[in-house]
């Protein structure tokens, strides 16, 4: 039983990708066209869009954008492939941790290589490839938004973390897709935002979705989850992934495995919600992840202002690895994984 | 081995009171001069002043301004004695968390009641008393640090939350008085501080005082602490308190819990710094301490900006309660006090 949400996040248009501006929620409602591939490079580099889906489809756009830009220059098809297959590795670079971007630059790498058209040929199949990934991207969170609300007791309070939402995919959401599904079956399901520094996601984005799909939401700083949980407010949580190893370890925005800690503490299950291509079962575990190193202005500044002496050193990784054994489960749209996820990974790439 | 800081918070000179505006830090390093009683009250609330030492500092420098106006009013003894400690007990009104407020306005209520002087003798009772309570802060402060410093591995990486820095206390501080101890036995000493949201004391207040006195810090966001822990890069927490209960369990700011579990759950020692003045022993547990619900604004806002949609719901504690399982120490100025903490804070007292 899906909710019907009000945004759409990413869209081909014609020639030209279409995305909300992230970097102005909740001030402003904008979207963008992006009409070339290095302009998608840095707009997902910049998080104008953001969430591992959404950044998926982004760089299917961008290798689009390329093939587009490259099919006007005078090319043999041979030159063609071969310089927008760079093109496409190159695409793959523009964040390092989400793996749904090399996975879905891969998706398009796969067209142009399996490819037998003509060089216009290969950039409709491209368009016609990624409005797929697009279509597939929704339907996928409306089955992990239903098998997720199957676990949200009557009346919960769920708890999240950053924003793996609508905004952070084309539609709906993979987190935010289990509340969505659980409202609607249950209009007395809320949400706990944590505001999620140094971007503030939490507050600035899934707040702001919340808001517009009518769901009520309540703000907290991320240091309060643990005093909530002790108060008996918070019945679980569910947050996104960026990337999710074989054995269950799963990469997400830096903050979460501090409320995994909490909430194992406090015996409140935690959940993962990704589909599968979240998952790469090429590493072993969370070890093997790569984690971004941000800018410092992100935590000395907020909204272009010092918080802080300007003496002071920063690090800022972007992300933060939730070893498997805090993960109640992990809800994809193949059901919901639970441990042993070696193997119950394994048996969701078999279904 | 006492490292000589550059700060003093807050002083009582000639007729008024003359403290470190907090406010402005880290944009400004600025003295306000409070003259009146209902003046510090209120420079209290909005924490102008704020730090549970200091606060308590504040409240009995307000009595003195209170019994000053009052001295000037044509009252007989008995008139003006009842109507100073009505004012004593109003000032203890101020916050509600921090049991040092209660304390200091008590001691000034204890020189009232024992006074033999005339109105004029009890005025001038009352600045000394507040004078000797000032300058035994900093000698208790620097006992705290001492004792802390013993428990300091070398090279230490010290995580703190909030600020009980010199800038909490009339002078050195708790948390940072260890800190600052520590680093006068060993300059490879080093500091990560939490920003602490919603009012970010850790970024504005923690780093500028640590700068200030050439003491190496780091800033991180609050959900970070877990991901420094579990890549070995933090070897203890100190923070201070705003009230310990008679059993260890510490009132202290909004996310100190949190910190508190990543800690346990990484095997990292998290202490406790503070007075036996900020140990409340009418009472049995946490569960008794108030805690105070502050302005929404503080986490919807940042420097007057909105951060969040504004159809969002807000609670805004300021304050958690760390269970004393999770507390490897509590570091006064009698010594470490271990657990089981009934019987060591029973000792302590007894000193």
């Amino acid at each position: 039983m899906a909710f019907e949400s009000k945004i759409k996040t990413i869209e081909w248009v014609d020639t030209y990708s279409r995305m909300v501006d992230q970097t102005v929620i909740p001030y402003e409602y904008k979207f963008v066209n992006i009409t070339d591939g290095q302009e998608m490079f840095d707009a997902i580099r910049n998080m104008i869009v953001r969430g591992a889906p959404a950044i998926g489809i982004a760089g299917a756009h961008g290798v689009v954008l390329f093939a587009q830009a490259l099919a006007k220059e005078s090319l043999s098809r041979d030159e063609f492939v071969s310089k927008l297959i760079e093109k496409a590795e190159y695409m793959k670079t523009s964040r390092p941790t989400a793996v749904n971007l090399m996975w879905a630059c891969q998706k398009q790498i796969d067209v142009i290589k399996a490819s037998k058209s003509d060089i216009n040929g290969i950039v409709e199949e491209l368009k016609q490839n990624a409005i797929k990934l697009e279509n597939e991207d929704i339907e996928i969170n409306k089955k992990i938004g239903d098998y997720g609300a199957e676990v949200v007791p009557k009346g919960a309070t769920i708890l999240t973390h950053c924003n793996a939402g609508a905004l952070a995919t084309v539609g709906y959401g993979t987190a935010l897709g289990v509340v969505r599904s659980a409202f609607a079956k249950d209009n007395t399901v809320q949400v706990f935002a944590d505001e999620t520094r140094p971007r503030q996601q939490g507050a600035r984005i899934t707040t702001f979705e919340l808001a517009m799909d009518g769901i009520p939401v309540t703000l907290i700083t991320d240091g309060m989850c643990s005093y909530f949980m002790s108060k008996g407010m918070i019945d679980m949580v569910v947050v996104g992934a960026d990337r999710i190893a074989a054995n269950g370890d799963t990469a997400n925005k830096i903050g979460t495995y501090t409320v995994a800690i909490a909430a194992k503490y406090h015996n409140v299950p935690f959940y993962i919600a990704a589909p599968l291509s979240t998952i790469d079962t090429s590493i072993a575990t969370g070890a093997e992840i790569p984690i971004e190193e941000r800018s410092h202005e992100e935590v000395t500044h907020i909204n272009g202002d010092w918080i802080c002496s300007d003496k002071v050193k920063v690090i800022n990784p972007g992300f933060d690895v939730t070893p498997h054994e805090l993960i109640a489960g992990i809800i994809t749209e193949k059901g919901i994984l639970r441990p042993d996820y070696n193997k119950s990974i394994a048996e969701a790439f078999q279904k």
